[in-house]
């Protein structure tokens, strides 16, 4: 199914969101500026793309679907020891499947302690186990008030596994997030809200170079 | 002399433009958009450049310096012969320093013809002997009125063989198109008054993307 076609859709005039199955209107990938936005030229509009936001809203909806699909995950050389306190225990026990279908492999060790024998991988990026922790902190946090325990616990992973700005990417890496953002149904904003996508289009550039009126 | 740092004014905000020699703030050029626009990555600050109106100022300077230095020239393999109505002809004897100070190299040949023996030569690409025509009936437009005739035909000239919005370019001809730009005394518009370079900082990028507020 293909999905490239939201790049015709443009952020910043709010068009309601239309699939149209059938073609494709990214053209050329044309780089990343500040190594952290993804410069995409399609027809007759060109778009910039948030890299983080976008990897957050991709793992965000790959992590939603965990009961369907198994993301990628690495088995880690040594297994990581984490000793987290009674609170962050307590989450782990309610908490471990969803967590382990994220990618994670996480054992309760000890009454105080896991073992993550695996981790998620995306973009040849292995994740740090100690995200673990970070994300269990950001779990008590206010911040996701509203939202359901699996869902702080997709979000949180999302925003902390994602591509951060400013990390230089490969050509190859540029694409896969572009082809993945391109298949999500809801490309258009981050898990927090925030735009992914914003695009010009040409002739708004025409106007802006006075070549056209 | 080092002109690369006119990258730092931006044009939309309309600031004075202010030379300071010491350095560049060009520290990536990014790629062509819809083969008319050079993206050029900066100092906090991103550019984009109308390749066609850079060139034509290149190239506006480049004339009106003629007396100073030569243009690149080529000479052709055969000459190529045109033939001229009587008006054309009284320009071609009035200019002919001129023009050929340029970049090419004509003679009178007849009394209707001239024989072009050169061409001005830029960025790998051959001037067409054919564009002396254009220059000569562009030099009668009323558009140029209020120029002097050596002001019009290096209007003219400049606007005619100038790169086209629409060409591939390859990385050394941006880099050149770019430099050469970054070595002028007036580098923010087009000998029409249309700018050539457009930019938007990193900072008003980030309010788009909501990564500020």
């Amino acid at each position: 199914r293909n999905k490239n076609n939201i790049y015709e859709q443009s952020f910043i005039q709010k068009k309601p969101i239309e699939h149209r199955e059938t073609s494709t209107n990214i053209k050329n990938i044309i780089g990343q500026l500040f190594n952290t936005y993804i410069i995409v030229e399609g027809e007759k509009k060109f778009y910039l793309i948030d890299q983080h936001a976008a990897h957050e809203r991709i793992l965000y909806e790959t992590y939603t679907n965990q009961y369907k699909q198994t993301p990628a995950s690495q088995n880690l050389i040594e297994p990581y020891q984490l000793e987290l306190n009674t609170q962050d225990m307590l989450l782990i026990n309610e908490y471990i499947d969803e967590i382990n279908r994220m990618g994670f492999d996480v054992s309760i060790f000890g009454e105080n302690t896991v073992l993550i024998r695996a981790v998620p991988y995306f973009f040849n990026r292995v994740v740090e186990p100690s995200v673990l922790q970070v994300v269990l902190d950001e779990f008590k946090e206010k911040e996701y008030k509203g939202l359901s325990p699996k869902e702080r616990f997709i979000s949180s992973m999302a925003c902390h596994t994602a591509i951060k700005a400013g990390e230089l990417l490969s050509v190859e890496e540029i694409k896969e997030l572009v082809n993945q953002l391109g298949n999500l149904d809801s490309p258009f904003t981050c898990p927090h809200g925030r735009p992914t996508i914003i695009s010009m289009t040409q002739y708004e550039l025409e106007k802006k170079f006075k070549r056209v009126q």
